[in-house]
């Protein structure tokens, strides 16, 4: 699957996914309106508006980039209906040629990261039959835990040829807090970045790794020392756009082939229609074309990052 | 929701909480065959097996104990169908009168924190009405994105008067290899420690806050020190029996009131009738007489730990 993102980004060029974390208040009224008279003001309703404004965007913009990351948050928050439209937006988005990076930040104890394995990258047996519950291409994954949390996901990487990002610097502004700490003089999240490389050594695609590495771009030092550190890490960069994090930015998480890192934007292109310059020119009816006219001013904003 | 786990103990002199952490092995053949006739060997057959199996435990030994920590990894590897599971598992504990203890170690940047904490322990908003789709008592947190990942959690808590238990010192074999490296001649779960502490301080219960900590049993010395540094902090111990730890080393989790732990068993409890002394007993059969023996055991052994 890593092969795979490379050869689409390069295919593209266009080293970004888009996030699909629909807030219900991302939703255009009127799509909200003819959710809840068709099923209520319910989880099911709900879960429907979201349903729509995502395959809308993703209808809108798949033949642009090579991945989306939906935030099983944003659905896991509607309950059951809410994870079906995440299971079927996965489902949905595949269908259409898309690299699925479920963002679910999964981490645990061996024997339960086995479980979160099966039910997100792998298969679950019941009796003689097996099932890919979620089925995602890539999971986001918590290393707090250490190895023993994380090896069940290379496990199963390496059986389904699918990865994992794992966090090492994350995008929000109090991820300092533990992260940079220093041990024996160097951050924690030099530690972490460096059990990601040697993870994901043992999980090698052709020129990038199963196992990568969730840098936020907020960050742009700690990316540069990170790159340097995990050569052969493909790094999924949060952050950029609503968070704070410019195109300028981003040069040192690529790789001198103008790989290894992919950016994310999620708020930036979903809700552009929200948004100057998108919100005159396509209006709430149009956010499908927004998101549009927004991914290819992100990868025209990326240009002047890669060599 | 702390006071009343604080009160519970003290009824039942049982600081015990049962893991629901239902592999499908561990559910009886019979139990498998049932459902497998009814739904088929799917992932709404595997299921309903666990649904049976969980409901024959609780109700074996809802009045023995305060408390169930469900782990949804079990529920989420079956899909939809699982995380229904997972949901009238939530549900039927509580109508039991037991408290609901979570095992989602979710966390994420604030925004996406407060998806989570609205799913499993708030209300979600939709038009003008508002449902609270997983409604667990407590949860389980993940630290590593540090103060803006938890604070979510801490403003619902407050709301509803629930809590969390954020990872501090987990039992895994490996969690020593982030969690014990030194800072400043301290190990970070210490450094978590204080901060749990911190984030405590401003949602108080009685005697104890509404946000506690996971230490897990397997090590005891680290867990002497944590009780010092977090005298009004909950601690939630897994690791207990399967694991490796013992109650003899339980004693320093506790505070001189008796309270301030309580001591997770999953496997050994719902599992019981799998191994002796009580696989001859009471058989597959009789795996919720089993699972309550256990319990009664359990707490048994704890007696030497609590002064």
């Amino acid at each position: 699957m890593i092969n795979r993102l490379t050869e689409r980004i390069q295919k593209l060029e266009a080293p970004v996914v888009v996030g699909l974390d629909p807030m219900l208040s991302y939703v255009p009224e009127s799509l909200q309106r003819a959710a809840f008279d068709a099923y209520g003001e319910t989880l099911e309703g709900a879960a429907e508006a979201i349903w729509q404004f995502n395959k809308t965007i993703v209808d809108a913009v798949y033949d642009l980039i090579p991945a989306v990351k939906p935030q099983v948050a944003m659905y896991e928050q509607f309950g059951l209906p809410g994870m079906e439209v995440y299971r079927r937006t996965v489902a949905y988005c595949k269908e259409k040629g898309l690299i699925v990076i479920g963002d679910v930040k999964r981490g645990d104890i061996g024997s339960t990261s086995a479980a979160y394995a099966a039910g997100h990258l792998g298969k679950v047996c019941v009796g003689s039959k097996s099932y890919a519950p979620f089925d995602e291409d890539f999971i986001t994954v918590n290393p707090y835990l250490g190895s023993d949390g994380i090896r069940p996901f290379l496990e199963v990487c390496k059986e389904e040829k699918k990865g994992i990002f794992v966090l090492v610097k994350t995008s929000n502004p109090s991820s300092g807090e533990f992260q940079d700490r220093l041990i024996d003089g160097r951050p924690l999240y030099e530690w972490v970045g460096e059990k990601v490389a040697a993870w994901g050594e043992e999980c090698m695609g052709d020129s990038y790794s199963y196992v990568g590495a969730v840098v936020g771009a907020t960050y742009p030092e700690m990316g540069k020392i990170l790159r340097r550190l995990m050569p052969h890490t493909f790094i999924l960069v949060p952050g950029y756009g609503a968070q704070g994090g410019k195109a300028a930015d981003l040069a040192p998480y690529f790789n001198e082939d103008g790989l290894g890192a992919i950016v994310n934007s999620s708020r930036g292109i979903i809700a552009a229609y929200r948004k100057e310059p998108y919100a005159s020119r396509f209006g709430a009816e149009n956010f499908g074309d927004a998101s549009r006219q927004a991914v290819l001013d992100m990868i025209e904003d990326l240009k002047c990052v890669r060599p």
